[in-house]
């Protein structure tokens, strides 16, 4: 995914919990304009504990990214065509690049996608549309370790279960 | 829904993403704790504009908010059973009350709800977790204008446009 214009000063727990969400339902990869290495940071601490696979670069220039991508560009916005309507093309790419903008959204970005879709057409959050465009595109990932995780969750009715691997640190 | 531990110096925008996500997939009511009226507010100038029906309620004992409800207490929790799993039961039921907990959630919650549902068993965000689970619960709106909206969206396949309804105020 790419977030265009973020705002390292002011909306970074914002951000996280978009590159969280990216991470917890099989995204590869978060481009994030401008670059915030402090985020990346956070990310890696979550990874080396939760489990490897996803990355976070920073880049200087959207619009290249937008433009090399080898893939279909599927930008989030709530002036877009319903999810429901595209979804049916979108399960036929292998590789999807989902753009979400800053409070400020770029006009241009219109433009540089390939699809513009909305998850409702009502104000909400860019958290919440990425969630629901991943779960519809890949589901949920199941319970269960991930690659080199030193720590995982065994789901529970009350409380909580958390198995560790490895060499015994948690 | 039910918001336990929001810090309304500290995570405005995120409660204001988790309220919006809620109203915009269909919840009817934001009971929120500790009560935050700027929040209030501002979702009360959302709804004004982009249509009615959802409510943000302040409340100060969020244990008998939980206690008193006439429905199926549905506890949002990485370690929580899956949602797939959850699901069925949930979908029988005529209301359903979901509660999230802030950045330290009260481990009662655990005991005080019917239900501790995962939507992934990785650490991601709460705006995610709530909209996959209404998306799931119940969709998501269609396009079209909401009760007494002033403004609604038209699908566009690049671009924005908007509607206005009423006395021509925009």
């Amino acid at each position: 995914m790419l977030r265009v214009g973020h705002r390292p000063g002011r909306d970074p727990r914002l951000t996280t919990h978009l590159a969280l969400t990216a991470r917890a339902l099989g995204a590869r990869r978060l481009l994030l304009h401008p670059p915030d290495p402090e985020l990346a940071a956070r990310l890696a601490a979550v990874s080396e504990r939760w489990g490897r696979g996803f990355e976070v670069l920073g880049i200087a220039d959207y619009r290249r990214a937008i433009r090399e991508f080898d893939g279909t560009r599927a930008h989030l916005t709530m002036y877009g065509e319903p999810i429901e309507r595209v979804l049916p093309r979108l399960r036929k790419e292998r590789r999807i690049l989902a753009i979400v903008g800053g409070a400020k959204v770029p006009a241009e970005l219109y433009g540089l996608a390939d699809v513009n879709l909305a998850v409702g057409h009502q104000p909400h959050s860019e958290v919440a549309a990425l969630a629901i465009l991943l779960e519809r595109l890949r589901g949920i990932p199941p319970p269960g370790r991930w690659p080199e995780a030193r720590a995982s969750i065994v789901p529970q009715r009350r409380g909580k279960r958390v198995r560790t691997h490895g060499g015994g640190s948690r």
